[in-house]
């Protein structure tokens, strides 16, 4: 294993010392449990958002936590779920008196411990709506999961429902707008590469040479099928056409286009992902009207990319619009 | 070779198209030759920025194009200098009557070529200024240089730079300014391995099982030395060493510390590395008063980082502070 890390034990603890370090303006780094907040939380009268899982996918979640976005983002060890203290410390430290949303990716651990932070927040006195994302149409149930995982949607629901607790929409109205940001979202990933657990030292799995896997996990579970390498258009195709067939989206439709690196592909190949897809949607009558391209929900090391495709409205176009000012995605802030 | 593109030769033409098709109100993406302008190109009476080079590295160059920075971007093929011609399109698309400035990375081939179109755009009336970047502190001369290699600095002259031409500065005050951007800026890279060029098929060197290369250059030109892998606060001691002692940089200065992924290495590893070069850089007094941290010049999928340190002013942090609008970096817009 080469990594730039000290002790695999230290991994998540210094690397959030580094986030503390870069970026003291905009967010704290609490420890003890390991919270990562805005720098002026709570913001009274907002609804606070709150997200987690574990670490190894950054920039998710902690560099979306600021103006504009998350209040507060939880991080576990590497690719495990945080605990029931660190989102009941963050939901706490967030809390403005409108109630707080936590976003939680579907996993079976974070599903648990959510459920758990959000009945002793609501012990506290704290109004809580959980909204889980499970956007990902790879595979029905899988390693950590019971029906779909929660993946790249989840960006762009901590992107659009922070937005709206900027505009002071009600607790209800910021959960609302998290549901229909997942039931209009897909996505789906594959990888070329394996990643690599510091604390484990190995491959989390074994791909041969030549392989690929289509509808691999964002901690490497199992995907839909393992293929010899193919080309970007047929990989785009392989992709897209779960994704189009399963909303369905259709001709018509305006949708942001998220084309995520899983942390080891260079953006030069992403770009050309971005080029295949807008292909495939033209050709289907389908407009990208909104993009992102880049890492923005990894998985280590891993080489591969994602794609998410979002049915807009012209509400979740401007909410999308709306300045963000966090470390990992910033505009106009 | 595993990687998400279709024919080789197509890589750099495909991946912008993507460029194109993504930022199209941003910049525009000329073909034959080869050049990304900004959009809204040229602006009247303001210093224009081109900049270029091997493709390889993205976002350099191409996604530094938009207000706040770049004017034009000349890429060429992967690891290889664009043309005379591609950059004597650029200059010309850019010129809003107050002149171009020329920012070049010491590469042999991009020095000679700039050159060339210099002396072209001059003979068509266009005022130009030629800068070059060559920061890197690890090798005297090189594979594709002589004199020093242009590495990190670059991205910050870019931007400095770009705030500089906004402002309405003259041609000679931003050429100075670039000028006082590389003499206060150091560098040094490293990688944990290689990177493959789509062309070339294979890894364009070898790094043994355990073993990682001190002083690498940005297309896996040779560095200093190559090491058993360490702990990364061994890491950041070899590469910020050399850096700190040659400017040399002293207690009590204010810098911009620059922890650039190159490609293939996760994010959660740069924080770590940044974590690390501020303790470096604390116990000799130097202040960080400023950040960037993330893969902006790269190569390709290689594994890595690489340290700049910016000697800053306060002129070089207000212009490092202004707003920015480019795909690849962006705030306050």
């Amino acid at each position: 294993m080469k990594k730039l890390i000290n002790d695999p034990a230290d991994v998540v603890k210094e690397a959030l010392q580094g986030v503390a370090l870069a970026h003291a303006g905009r967010v704290r780094v609490m420890t003890d449990p390991n919270v990562v907040v805005r720098a002026d939380a709570p913001v009274a009268g907002k609804v606070g958002l709150v997200s987690g899982g574990g670490s190894g996918h950054e920039p998710m979640h902690g560099g979306f936590v600021g103006p504009g976005m998350l209040d507060a983002a939880c991080p576990g060890e590497v690719f495990t779920s945080p605990t029931p203290d660190q989102m009941l410390v963050a939901t706490k430290a967030v809390d403005g008196g409108a109630g707080v949303v936590h976003i939680v990716k579907n996993y079976t651990g974070d599903i648990l411990n959510f459920e758990m932070a959000a009945d002793l927040a609501r012990e506290e006195g704290i109004a809580i709506e959980s909204v889980v994302i499970d956007d990902d149409v790879a595979v029905q149930d899988s390693l950590y999961t019971a029906g779909r995982r929660g993946v790249g949607t989840t960006v762009l629901a901590e992107k659009i429902c922070g937005a709206a607790a900027e505009q002071r929409r009600s607790l209800a109205e910021v959960a609302d707008l998290c549901r229909k940001v997942n039931a209009n979202g897909r996505s789906m990933g594959m990888a070329l590469t394996s990643c690599t657990v510091p604390a484990a030292g190995k491959p989390t799995f074994e791909l041969g040479e030549m392989e690929m896997e289509i509808g691999i996990g964002i901690h490497g579970e199992p995907g839909r099928e393992r293929k010899v390498v193919a080309p970007v258009h047929e990989v785009v195709e392989m992709l897209a056409t779960p994704i189009v067939d399963d909303l369905p989206f259709a001709a018509g439709d305006r949708v942001l286009a998220f084309v995520n690196g899983m942390g080891g592909t260079p953006l030069i190949e992403l770009y050309i992902v971005y080029y295949e897809l807008h292909k495939f949607l033209s050709g289907r009558g389908i407009e990208i009207s909104r993009n992102l391209i880049g890492p923005y929900i990894t998985s280590l090391e891993m080489q591969g990319c994602s794609i998410t495709l979002l049915k807009l409205d012209d509400d979740l176009t401007a909410l999308w619009d709306a300045p963000v000012n966090t470390p990992g995605l910033r505009w106009g802030a």
